[in-house]
């Protein structure tokens, strides 16, 4: 059969007479879609798609959703079941990873205490692994992406929650609870702290997350800062990072402010990272990275990060730490799931 | 020649022919004194010695020190040279460990850029390992002592720094730039935090440190709080920890309120680590655990830092992280350098 037309937004046509096996399938399940793709053994995707992930109709649908995009991934790069040495699968937490688990994970309501990464070997006859989703990100661009000349890094992926993965070698810190690198939920205000969504106080998500900016966002035309961003609540439209990052670009004072106060929050965690892991790199992943060095007030926002680490780091690993940006963008979970298949079962003849 | 009788405070009364081989001599050089002794190969100190560092007059006497400090140790042992594998080092930062050199350690002011790990193996025609003194009490507690059963682990020092070291399976957390660990700077409070003396502001250090228990002390003291320890004013004595401790044993509750002030900040930085690290197992060790499990204020200091720990951590680790205190006290250093030279050496036939 031959490999079908690569879907729009596929970088690199890819073949299998060109990319070296052995290839792996990863797969990167968040709350809104399941993405696939094929990977070769450096890391090149083959393909890759993107279904709903429609997680309100159960882990039972949800399994053959996967089912579904590891086909459509496989027969988008050309090949067959018997061609795929492995299978990684990246999912939110909470999960028990030596289990294979989903717990009770909040972003795949009812998928609870579910066997998943059995339940898909069986379904795909092929070995599979399970990684928390900000870990296979990681992973990701420590094996084919920004990091792939690191020993060691640490990705903050930012969303509406703040996730990390931490790879030091050839360990993926998945803790000794499956809560390894969960370092949106690391303290950095004790006293009156602000509130996020896991009721933890003074959490660098409750401050760097999209709800924290937002409600900072709010505080302040609350309080009468001009802004552009007033014009939203007159035409009762909702104000999303997205807006704000529009806002800076377009020089709004406090939509540059409140980005620039995001990356000292940020910097903070990276300065704790920084004296725990005391990695390679950091790298800067996710939605809201607020267009990455693609955008003025991208550029900014990673200025404003390394300033505030070098106020208040040591300065050896200030010096010595390289700071970043991400370059996988939204392929680094399923790249990374197939890494981490590869890790596995990659080196066995 | 006979072995000499052991010293005073030599809790193991023991000899070539019961401990097992092969045998390694850990050396733990701090600011105030080198403490030496003989480990076999379950982690059982067969000797220990302690010798005035004299830091002050320099590297080259303190290389003088460390090899009298290594034959004293041998000799209580009854032990020669030709009967140790290897030598493990442990020394306070700043240091570039793959280099086996001091940089600039505050604690050995004029140990600058000094080789000593080379050095100290021409010295004593022994292979020689380097670590950072907490990591290598870390390594020592997880290998012989309160962790020897776990899989993972964080070992808090509590002094006039905060000192930590981690380890994860074999690997001791070291970092790219020798700075892994170094949690007593981490960020907990990132507004208008209290300054340390690296010059960092709201580090844990500098709100759980003696030198911040002491300025909290000072503080309420002035605040006109009543205590005791107005005495030691009136009697132009210093205020130390042990006396804070002493006091809170006594029932002064600003003396109290002190030291469960200090657990609340520890836990904090337990949290952090719980959430980044997630190990099997948090250990509080050094001179400011206020008497430990032996004293009133130590079980309450331990209950305190236990339920903040509960109201600020995720159920999971929660549930399943053991918090305790050390167990090897002071031999944790030299015990736990022993052991890194027996992770590098150890394994050789």
């Amino acid at each position: 059969m031959p490999p079908p037309a690569a879907s729009p937004g596929t970088t690199s046509p890819a073949s299998p007479r060109t990319n070296p096996p052995p290839f792996f399938l990863g797969i990167d399940v968040g709350g809104t879609n399941v993405k696939a793709g094929v990977v070769d053994n450096a890391g090149v995707p083959m393909s890759h798609v993107s279904f709903p992930t429609e997680a309100e109709r159960g882990p039972e649908h949800g399994l053959q959703t996967l089912a579904r995009a590891a086909r459509a991934a496989m027969e988008q790069a050309g090949l067959s079941y018997h061609d795929l040495r492995a299978v990684g699968l990246a999912t939110p937490g909470t999960m028990d990873l030596p289990a294979g688990m989903l717990l009770d994970p909040p972003n795949l309501p009812g998928w609870t205490n579910f066997p998943i990464r059995d339940r898909l070997a069986r379904e795909l006859q092929l070995p599979v692994t399970l990684q928390n989703d900000a870990n296979a990100a990681a992973y990701g661009e420590f094996w084919a992406g920004r990091g792939r000349d690191a020993d060691s890094l640490v990705l903050w992926t930012m969303g509406t929650g703040i996730g990390c993965g931490i790879i030091i070698g050839d360990l993926i810190l998945e803790g000794a609870h499956s809560h390894g690198a969960e370092c949106g939920h690391i303290i950095i205000e004790m006293h009156r702290g602000r509130r996020c969504d896991t009721g933890q106080y003074g959490t660098l998500e409750a401050y760097a997350g999209a709800k924290g900016l937002l409600r900072r966002c709010e505080e302040a035309l609350d309080a009468g800062r001009a802004s552009s961003l007033h014009e939203f609540r007159a035409r009762h439209e909702p104000i999303t990072p997205l807006a704000i990052a529009q806002a800076a670009e377009a020089n709004d004072p406090l939509a540059d402010e409140l980005i620039l106060e995001t990356a000292r929050y940020m910097a903070v965690g990276t300065v704790t990272l920084m004296h725990t892991i005391d990695p390679d790199m950091v790298l800067l992943g996710g939605a809201m990275t607020f267009g990455r060095d693609q955008t003025a007030v991208g550029r900014r926002f990673l200025a404003e990060l390394r300033h505030e680490v070098r106020l208040r780091a040591f300065p050896v690993p200030y010096a010595r730490t390289v700071i970043d940006f991400a370059s996988l963008g939204g392929h680094a979970g399923f790249i990374g799931a197939a890494g981490c298949a590869r890790l596995k079962y990659g080196r066995k003849s």
